[in-house]
């Protein structure tokens, strides 16, 4: 055991070598141009994983992005841990927000700052390094492992159920580690044991067939951005509560014991809002913040456009008017469900002066792991021994959809070991990771193994 | 006078020539980065100007674009005109809508594409080269002419009031003429005789210090696009009637004498909402479409933009969101007072979980011209002549706020002699100008110039 910690900690600057080298990859996901940067980043993982002369290391081919397995079996009678992550990252824009380049990875006050830092290539390499440390120091690997990591995460994982779905013999396994989440705060580790679910939806509502002059027909023909604007201010009342008919019809109430442990949470609202350069925070009444952006389905605009986005003026009554809407979800509520209930809810409210089309871009059911599993356990030890201190367990905001569905194909559940932050602003300009969170995982992620068996 | 009219028929393809060197230079007058063909617009016309040998001819330096001036002084005891026109143009986006490209000038069907053949380079052409026809004829001129174009007119013509309030006695004249309008249908002449007003203004909605993950932060805190959306929709109600408090306090409503001036004008709603590609046309209740478009105030969202608007989805909880919001104003209204209002009730809708600012572009007053006047009743006789059929009055829905400037400063009123269709695409792609319509321009100005004494 000593040889894996001593191989840990005198590898550090290679494995940090070898993630700035991953981060250096393009692998955006949402834009197909970026296709090539896409299959790189998985050949990276590929390498990485023939390297360890494991038992299988493969590349397999989808419809979309390729996912990458590797697998190794010491004692069929060990448990198996099934490694799932993703190499496809967010977009980067806006561009001029970032102060260093997205994809150069820099190191500033020990952060790495690089898109994907954090979600999730910092943290799904983790794994990769602490098998390696495993190997490399001649430790005895303590129990059986399987590799997935697909390149579709950010657009919905389009086609990772269909792989699950036609791989279950090779997939099989006890648990799911997957580290795609932050820790509830700077030294403060925890397990995420749930999540919400999403609806991701557009709205596009088309009225005249070109761009008016809006002074030769304002007033005569109804305006498309108008129109999208006043379905949106319907969706939500003041107070944040969605009002599409139906919505929170399955919503699983929060218990007494849930509300126990999240008033166990440390938070400082006042540093939370302040953080965020905000006057007042806002949401349902009735629900503390963390319960509004963990525990309770809310509904957000992430895109709006129409007409003119120059500078200065133009006086166009546009033709198009669109929106992408999304809808986190919680525990009880189904996305396919809640998608239909938008649509109908948004085309009940469009005017025959226009035409309004809803597409659905993804969705995910929300998900929430036992607490007694023993799994969870294993993870909450290693963590104690790497921070040196006991792991909260919480609920979070984001989804991971598959863990829902890895619930249902594999029947195994998941193990959240988020080493991420939540400043760390993923999805944002200036995503960065922790490089003592980048080490500390591997050694959780190490001692995690050896506590499991 | 036979010499004249066969030097117009015998001209047009070197007119067409010179508007088409006219219409190649892009002066976006709303894009600093189009300095450099401002300018050369700017330079273009003095050429002109300098090549008819008038009694002066030169540039005029502001603190924005430059004003193109000329002046021939035939009689003073004649009528003096003064001929306004803008050279600056809308910016061409989206290009990809473009047929041919916008500062490439290209001739179908007998019509002249480009970025501001109608809007309104090949419109103030026509009396250019109608007074080159008189010159270059031997015909002598029979009043006296005075030339003032524009470069700002796109963008609220900022520097022609104080250049016309510092220079009263260079511009001092009997009546002003403006052809930047439309005629009411092909070859159905018109005089324009009421402009709506213009107040623009943009809404800037700020929430959280950076874009947030949707999904971390959902339903904790404030979303600045669904607040923008929410202020929108309350501007205007479903009938579309302006919310704004005071907003009808000053309106003229119209005279019953209007009213049937608008029976008389031939209009087929049918053809007009078939154009559009409309299932229904949508404006106040009480008044017909072409009221609604040309004798009622309105506001329209001219542009709206927030966080992602890419392929594919963004789970981003953006930290602005932002619109252009004009109203279109009728007289009675006086454009400052309406801002205010807009400012007023805006910021009385901002919750203080996001901070809202307004701007205000450009406004104009709404104008007038009186029925009786002299100069009326010429160009009606001009128009009359060219295309054999006696011309409507009417009243347009745009703005042309200098019109308003011009009678307030120069106690003259204005000439709307428009050779345009409402077809021609002004401010959409794919701008148009009839070559007949520029040719019958010339024609048409030369006579008024005739009848006018």
């Amino acid at each position: 055991m000593s040889e894996l910690i001593d191989y840990v900690d005198t590898s550090r600057e290679m494995f940090k070598k070898e993630l700035i080298e991953f981060l250096r990859i393009p692998s955006i996901s949402t834009d197909f141009s970026y296709k090539e940067g896409i299959r790189k980043a998985a050949q990276f993982l590929l390498a990485k994983l023939e390297m360890l002369n494991l038992d299988r290391a493969e590349l397999f081919e989808t419809d979309g992005n390729p996912i990458v397995y590797g697998e190794l079996t010491t004692d069929p009678s060990r448990p198996t841990v099934l490694v799932y992550g993703h190499y496809d990252v967010q977009p980067p824009d806006p561009l001029d927000l970032w102060e260093t380049r997205p994809f150069e990875p820099t190191v500033r006050d020990g952060d790495i700052y690089a898109r994907g830092a954090s979600d999730d290539k910092g943290q799904l390499f983790t794994h990769i390094k602490a098998l390696e440390s495993y190997l490399a120091s001649g430790t005895p690997f303590p129990v059986n492992i399987k590799f997935i990591f697909e390149g579709e995460e950010e657009i919905g994982s389009p086609h990772l159920v269909p792989f699950i779905e036609s791989h279950e013999e090779l997939l099989a396994c006890d648990m799911i580690l997957i580290s795609d989440t932050a820790m509830f705060a700077r030294n403060t580790p925890s397990i995420t044991y749930g999540l919400r679910g999403l609806a991701y939806m557009e709205v596009e509502v088309v009225g005249p067939n070109r761009d008016l002059h809006s002074g030769v027909y304002g007033g005569a023909v109804e305006n498309p951005a108008n129109v999208l604007a006043g379905i949106i201010a319907q969706l939500k009342n003041d107070e944040g509560v969605v009002q599409i008919p139906g919505f929170y019809d399955e919503v699983q109430e929060l218990s007494g014991e849930d509300r126990d442990a999240y008033n166990k949470l440390p938070f400082d609202e006042t540093a939370y809002r302040k953080k965020l350069g905000l006057n007042a925070l806002h949401g349902e009444k009735g629900y503390s913040t963390l319960e509004r952006a963990t525990a309770r389905p809310t509904l957000d605009v992430n895109g709006l456009w129409s007409g003119y986005q120059g500078e200065g003026a133009k006086t166009v009554l546009p033709s198009k008017a669109g929106a992408k809407i999304s809808m986190r979800l919680v525990p009880g509520q189904n996305h396919r469900t809640i998608a239909k209930l938008f649509r109908k809810h948004v085309e009940s409210l469009a005017p025959d002066t226009v035409t309004v089309t809803v597409t659905e871009h993804h969705g995910g059911h929300p998900a929430v792991t036992d607490l007694s599993f023993y799994g969870l356990k294993a993870a909450a030890r290693a963590f104690e021994e790497v921070y040196d201190k006991e792991p909260l367990f919480t609920r979070e905001g984001g989804s991971i959809p598959i863990v829902a569905d890895f619930q249902r194909l594999l029947g195994a559940q998941s193990i959240l070991m988020g080493f991420g932050l939540n400043s760390d602003a993923i999805h944002s300009p200036n995503e960065k990771f922790a490089l003592k969170d980048f080490y500390r995982g591997i050694q959780t992620s190490a001692k995690f193994f050896t506590f499991l068996p």
